[in-house]
C-alpha cells in the first residue's frame, strides 16, 4: 500500500476534495474529538507563520494529539537536501536522517518552505518537500511551498459557505502590487482550486509577464475541461471584473524576472493601481472578495473592501483550522 | 453584553479583585481541573518572557486547555497598528485581520508589549493592547504593558499569606539602581494594588522626576481614598524605610528624560546607593522584601536581602501561575 | 531523602541503568501512560536541538504531561551563574532566582549547555547544569552539557536490540574530521556507557592529542575493570576496526588546543581519511555502525555506510523517546 501525502490538491480527486470540505465542515460544527488521540504532528518551519501554525497546533490540539514547532536553522540545525553532497559547508544534518527520525517520533510531518526566489528553475522543483515526502516513512502535508493546498481548501469552503454550487460562478484571481516580489504560491492555488470546482476563471494580471507557471496553467485548464468551467487569462481591470463573483487578491513576481528582482521593480510599481478598491468592486456581481492573509492594506486591498461584508478573509482564515483538521484525520486513517 | 478584558486592575472593583484572589488561592490547593477544557488561549509575545510564558501555559495545560506561543516579528508576521495606513513599510499584516483571526482560532488572547521607549506621550497611550482589544471577539490579557496587572495580583496574594490583613500596613515602593532604563509598569502596578489593599504606600525615589505618570499616580490617590489607605511620595531612604511592613523595590527610568535616556544616566548613576541592602532592612518593621523578578543581583538588592527569609519574591512568582489560572478562568467563564 | 537528579550515568549503578533501558524497552512496545499525568518538564535550550527536543516534548505528551520550551538569551531572559556578581553586565537574572521559581511551576527540569569552547579548566566544570542542581528543588536532566547520558541509554539501547548480551563485544569510538571543533560530550559519552557495558572498547583517535579528559579516561578504565571489560587507547585504523562489532563515530577538538582552535586546524584537516567508509567497515566482524546525530555525510561516514543495514543510528535517535520516557518517569517517582 503506498502512503499517502497531501502535497498538492492535484493528486486529490474532485469527489476526495469533497469529501474534505464535508469533513471540514463537520469539525466546524462540532470541533472537538479524538481522531489524533496521542498522536503527534511534527510542524516544520523554513518561514515564518501565524496563521499556519496556530491553526495546525490547535487543530492537533482538539482531536487530543500534540504539535511539535520546529524552525530548522533557528532552534533546530540546518538540513542539507542534495544527494550525495560532501556536507562540508552550512548544513549539518541531511534530510534523509531527519524525515526517518521525525517519522519515528511522530505521525504526521507538515512543511512550510517557501522558494528561495533566485533560480524559479530550482524552486519550481519544490525538492524540499519531495525530499520529505522521499524519505519520511508517514504522511507528509504541504503548509506552502510553491503551492498551498490547504489555503486552497479553505478558500473553497467559504466561498461554498456563502454561495452554495460554486460551479460556473465568475471567478477572478487578480494580481495586486506588493512592495516585495512574493512567492506564486498562493496564485497557482488559486487557479487550481477554482478551476477544478467548476469556476469560470480569469487570471487578471498587468502583462504577459505575470502570468502563472505554464505547469499550473495547464493544470488550471485540465481541471476546468474536467470539471465544466474555464479558464482565461486578461490584462484588463473592466473586462475582468465586470459581473464577478468572486474576485480574489494575491501579489506575486513575474516569473521571467525570477532571481533579477530590480529589473522586475518598474513594472511592479506602474501597476499599484491594481488595488482592490470599491469602484472595482462596484463593477461585480455584488461579488464576494477574499485574500489569504496576511495583507497590506490600501496596498493590496482599501479599507473599505476589507471592512466591507463582501470580505470573507477571515472566514477562510478560519477555515484553515477546519480543513487542516480533516486533512489530519484523513491522513491518520490510511495508517 | 460588553465583553470583559483584563487589560489593568482599574477596570475592577477591590470585590472583584479579592474574588481573584480567593479563587487563586483554591488553585493553590488544588491545581488541576477543567475550567479551560478543550479552550485554548494566544500569547503573543513582543518581548521576551521566562516566568509570564511558563506560568500562563502552565496554567492552561492544568485546566485542560491549550496554550499557542505567538512571537510577531520573529516567528510571526509584523504588525501595523495604525488605522488608515498605507502599508507599504515593513508590516505585514493589520491588528484587524491579526485579533479577528485570532479570535476565530483560540478563547483568550494574552499579550506582552513593552514601551518602545522613545516617546512616552505615544507608550503611555498603549496603543497595541488597546488595538487587540478594540478587534478581538475573544477576551484580552495584559501580560505586561505600561502596566502588569498578573503581577499585581500574584504580589498582592503572596503579601496577603504573609502578612494576613493588608489595612494601613506601611508600603514602600523604592525605586533601585539598573544599567539600563527601565519600563514603569511594574512600579504603576505597585501602586495601584498597594493603594486598592488599602495600605498605607510611600513611593521612594531619588529626585521629584523619577515620580511615575500623573494618571497612575492619580490612580492611587483614588484607590487610596477608597479604600482607607494613603499615598505620599518620599525621597529620604531612611525615613520611608523605617517602620515598613513591605518593601517592593523596582528599577525605571525617568519619565522626564524618556527617549533622551543618556542625559538620564548621570542622575541614575548617581543613586547606586538606593540598592535593597541589610541596614536598610533593618530599619523596618521586621519587614518583607519583594521583586518581580528579573532581578540583578547585588545591583537592585543584595545577595544577603534575596536569600534572606523576608525574601518573598519566589512566591511572588509562584503565585503568578495561580492567579493567572483565577483570571483565565474568570474570563472564559463568562462566555 | 536527597533528591535524585540525571546529570551523568557516573551517578548511577550499572543495575539502575539496566533497570532504565528495561523500562524503556517497556515504553517501546506500549508508548501511551499517565506516568506524568497532570506534571510538566521544563526544557531549557541554551544551543540548538531537533531530536532532544522533539523526543521531551514528545515524551512528556505520551505519559499525560506538558514540556515547556524556554530558550534562555533568545526568547528568555539571558542568566548569570556566577555567585556573588555584581550583576551590571549583560545577564538579567540569577540561575538561583530561575532554578527556584521553576522548581515551583514543573516538576521536572531538562537542561541543553553545551560548552563556550574558550577555556577547557572552565568548561569542564560543567557550572551550568550544576548550578540548576544546586537551586533546583525537583531533578534535573541533562540533555547534553559535557557528558551527554540520555544517548547514551538510546545508543546502550539499540546496541541491545541489535547484539543481545554487549559483555565482551568488541566496541570502536572513532574519531573522525568536522570543519569545526566539536563538544566532546558524546565522546565522552560513549566512553562511559561502553565501558559500564562490559565491552572490550577501543578509542580511536589521530593522535594523543584527542585523548579525552582525564575525567573520563578515568571512568572508563574504572568502569571496564569493574564491569569485566576493557580500554585501550588506538591511533591505528586497521588495527581498530578490525574484528569490531560496533562502530561509534564522533567527531571533537581536542583538548590541548581548546580556545586556539585555528592551531588545531592543521591536524584535524590532516585527518579526513578517518571517515567511516565500507572499506574500513570491511574490515569488521559485520560491526554495526552508528553515530548520535546530527552527521554530515560524506564528511564523517559515506552514503553507503549510512544507507547500508549495518546503520542503526536512526533506532537509536528513536530510543531518545523511550529512554527519556523512562528516565522522567523514574524521577518523577522518587517524589
Amino acid at each position: 500500500m503506498t502512503l499517502r501525502h497531501f502535497l498538492t490538491t492535484q493528486d486529490y480527486s474532485r469527489a476526495e476534495i469533497d469529501a474534505l470540505l464535508e469533513q471540514a465542515a463537520a469539525f466546524k460544527r462540532s470541533p472537538r474529538g479524538q481522531q489524533l488521540a496521542g498522536k503527534s504532528v511534527a510542524l516544520m518551519f523554513f518561514n515564518p507563520s501565524m496563521r499556519t501554525r496556530t491553526s495546525f497546533e490547535l487543530g492537533a490540539f482538539h482531536m487530543g494529539g500534540h504539535a511539535i514547532v520546529l524552525a530548522p536553522g533557528k532552534d533546530a540545525w540546518p538540513i542539507e537536501f542534495e544527494v550525495g553532497t560532501v556536507m562540508d559547508g552550512d548544513t549539518e544534518e541531511h534530510i534523509a536522517e531527519v524525515a526517518r527520525v521525525l517519522s519515528r517520533y511522530v505521525d504526521l510531518i507538515a512543511v512550510r518552505a517557501f522558494p528561495k526566489f533566485q533560480d524559479w528553475s530550482v524552486d519550481r522543483e519544490d525538492n524540499v518537500i519531495k525530499a520529505f515526502a522521499k524519505y519520511a516513512t508517514v504522511p507528509v502535508i504541504n503548509m506552502e511551498t510553491i503551492t498551498h493546498p490547504c489555503q486552497e481548501l479553505a478558500h473553497a469552503m467559504a466561498l461554498k459557505e456563502h454561495l452554495g454550487n460554486l460551479q460556473n460562478k465568475k471567478y477572478v484571481l487578480t494580481w495586486t502590487y506588493h512592495p516585495k516580489p512574493l512567492n506564486t504560491a498562493v496564485a497557482n492555488s488559486a487557479l487550481l482550486i477554482a478551476t477544478k470546482m467548476g469556476m469560470d476563471v480569469t487570471l487578471l494580471c498587468p502583462t504577459p509577464d505575470y502570468v502563472l507557471d505554464e505547469r499550473y496553467m495547464e493544470f488550471g485548464y485540465q481541471n476546468a475541461k474536467e470539471n465544466g468551467g474555464s479558464l482565461k487569462v486578461s490584462h484588463n481591470i473592466e473586462e475582468a471584473y465586470r459581473g464577478a463573483d468572486v474576485v480574489y487578491a494575491k501579489s506575486w513576481g513575474a516569473l521571467p524576472f525570477f532571481g533579477r528582482w530590480e529589473q522586475e521593480k518598474p513594472t511592479r510599481e506602474a501597476n499599484k493601481h491594481f488595488i482592490v478598491d470599491e469602484a472595482k468592486m462596484a463593477l461585480t456581481n455584488n461579488g464576494l472578495f477574499s485574500h489569504c492573509l496576511p495583507l497590506r492594506r490600501n496596498v493590496k486591498a482599501t479599507d473599505a473592501v476589507m471592512d466591507s461584508p463582501a470580505c470573507i478573509a477571515i472566514d477562510e482564515a478560519e477555515n484553515r483550522l477546519h480543513v487542516q483538521k480533516a486533512v489530519m484525520a484523513s491522513l491518520i486513517g490510511q495508517r
